[in-house]
């Protein structure tokens, strides 16, 4: 066996995350690795807990990065605020409400669908029927920014609703964070997670999330311990929490941590409510692009997600060849579509660093040429004789 | 709110881990992100899964590093191999091992401990003993080289007895692979995890798991779904397993799986074996150093771990203010003691990058100072009025 150094080429990374990564970011990453018990390294564990709680829009005490992807930032609001027997209402309008529902199912809670088209926000009337007909749930999971979809929903309202009806909320804002308006507090937010590697910009690996009193004060009420020992929220907290004194819980991706502040250091730089317009303008630019091609985005324009757009695939149009040609010709990575929608769509993420005027140019230019191109050869193949064709 | 990028002091890492993590790491970790299934990050995917097989020195199909750290390694054996009801044997002589019956605990699983002193190797007369009263067991847990004590425990043996009493076998090497032989074919090991900051001195954040084919028949059969949807192997390994189709799971931690080809390349530059060496070596030198201070180990000579000492705290000495000086004057982190070791041990680790003569020589000479200090204040501050103490 001889395996030598990985070099990866240099991508431009517009599929659903990750999204491009900052060259500060990046070095951030290579500093000194020091010990998860530092003083040097707590006092940084503290910047990230406050940047996170700016991020968030909230004053949560429980504010911190879980030190796995998003999947186990999902993960640990599910293992910690749901118990076996707990019916939880699920609105599922994509691939991640549907792992929201795994995530019930498996800790042996009772899943209520709340069922909407895949690309829809999620319907808030449906909501409603259904808590009103399941008057013991207690809990009620959504996605903000449906990454599968490119469907952004009401989650203010959402949440209003699933108060009236005494539940708290679990939010899925992996897609969100950073790149729409997202504000924990002001809309009572219980339970929130996020990713690293969407609007944050930083390399995947890492859930930021938060939780009110409320939903740790229904953490404390278990009468069964949390299933799983890593995402235990009372044990983490004894590493993350706000005392002095940190209890060894687990040993922290320290460097990956670094990564994180930094991107968080350039939000804060930025401001968030600049991060948010930017979002918004460059898709306005990538909108006018994509229809100047004739091509169609498949959620209805009040819900579409300014950084992650799903756009149809034209007819006759070989999806995965797509693809493949941008990251071959043009290091051009995008996304494919999930489930329902594999074949169908392009996913195309304006997430964070990636969001950016230059982006929006390269992409749809680069597009234009291959499906040219795809169009071109598939006249060609037709009017030519087979033996031409190899 | 105006927090700057942070810039971690330069520290020798000679506590229970991380290890000193060398810069060909580092900038591998800085290098330009790429999407979780891009071709080129697939290809470098097979090779840790090769470089991993050959530090675990096993065929296993299903050997991987778990996108998250050691404890969350420790977690997907438990979770995936326990089901409610299981009777499950774990040995315990420090802190990991608790750590075990905590997971089969939370699992709905019972555990029959196999208890042995704080230091002390696992036992297999014990073993042995328990698995004769509690022949419905199937499934045997220990700690290979106990982080918290520095013990070895001899896994050939124990795995022999498990194996005669038709039970699987569950192996901590957290702190083992790469410092000490790990032969995981050879022993006939049945699941086995391990951390990257530890010997591998890679940064902290993943944990390398491999599991044979009795194991994942064990997880085929489960009557009940495995109930952590992130650490379920028969998903993740659709993400990470052999074939040219890459099922999306979760987003793998990217630039972190670039440091860990890198540190597996570094490994296999050196060789397996020369890595073992060197670590037996520096691990003389250190006990040769200790001993010459008057300082004892606390762990019998035959059940050393060459890569993690502890070192009793003499006499009239505050551990954490030796520890304190050592940090702030030296840049030099150790550990301390945990549960019932607390104050009384200092931990010293030889892991990787860390195990060079230079760190020995650093070390010992540090602590002769640190100590001699600290002993001549005491003097003086006993023999000196109170006023001048300040």
């Amino acid at each position: 066996m001889s395996i030598r150094s990985f070099n990866p080429p240099m991508r431009t990374l517009m599929g659903p995350g990750p999204s491009d990564v900052h060259p500060r970011v990046l070095a951030a990453m290579a500093r000194p690795t020091i010990g998860h018990l530092d003083p040097a390294f707590v006092g940084m564990m503290d910047e990230v807990k406050a940047m996170l709680q700016y991020a968030f829009q909230t004053r949560n005490h429980l504010t911190m990065p879980v030190s796995a992807p998003g999947s186990a930032g999902m993960e640990t609001c599910f293992v910690n605020l749901v118990e076996p027997g707990d019916k939880v209402v699920v609105c599922v309008n994509g691939v991640f409400g549907g792992r929201m529902k795994e995530n019930v199912d498996r800790l042996g809670g009772v899943p209520i669908l709340v069922e909407n088209a895949w690309g829809d926000p999620v319907d808030p009337n449906k909501l409603e029927d259904t808590l009103r007909s399941h008057g013991d749930a207690r809990l009620v999971a959504f996605v903000h920014a449906e990454t599968s979809t490119g469907a952004r929903s009401d989650a203010k309202t959402l949440v209003e609703i699933a108060h009236r009806h005494d539940c708290l909320t679990i939010v899925d804002a992996v897609t969100s964070l950073g790149g729409i308006p997202m504000k924990v507090d002001e809309w009572g937010i219980d339970a929130i997670y996020s990713g690293s590697q969407k609007c944050l910009s930083c390399t995947p690996g890492l859930s930021p999330v938060s939780l009110n009193e409320r939903a740790i004060e229904k953490i404390k009420r278990r009468k069964s311990p949390v299933p799983s020992w890593f995402l235990d929220l009372t044990l983490v907290m004894g590493y993350w929490g706000g005392s002095n004194k940190r209890t060894y819980h687990h040993t922290a991706p320290v460097n990956a941590l670094y990564g994180l502040h930094e991107a968080l250091v350039m939000l804060q730089e930025e401001g968030l409510e600049n991060a948010w317009a930017r979002h918004e303008k460059n898709y306005h630019a990538l909108r006018a692009g994509v229809e100047a091609l004739g091509l169609k985005f498949i959620v209805r324009e009040d819900s579409r997600l300014p950084q992650l757009n799903a756009i149809a695939v034209p007819a006759n149009i070989d999806e995965a060849k797509v693809r493949q040609l941008l990251l071959s010709d043009y290091n051009l990575e995008i996304g494919a579509g999930l489930g329902a929608l594999a074949g169908r769509i392009f996913r195309v993420g304006l997430m964070g660093q990636t969001s950016s005027m230059k982006n929006v140019v390269l992409f749809v230019n680069a597009l234009k040429e291959v499906i040219a191109r795809l169009q071109h050869s598939a006249g060609r193949s037709a009017a030519e004789p087979p033996a031409l064709r190899a």
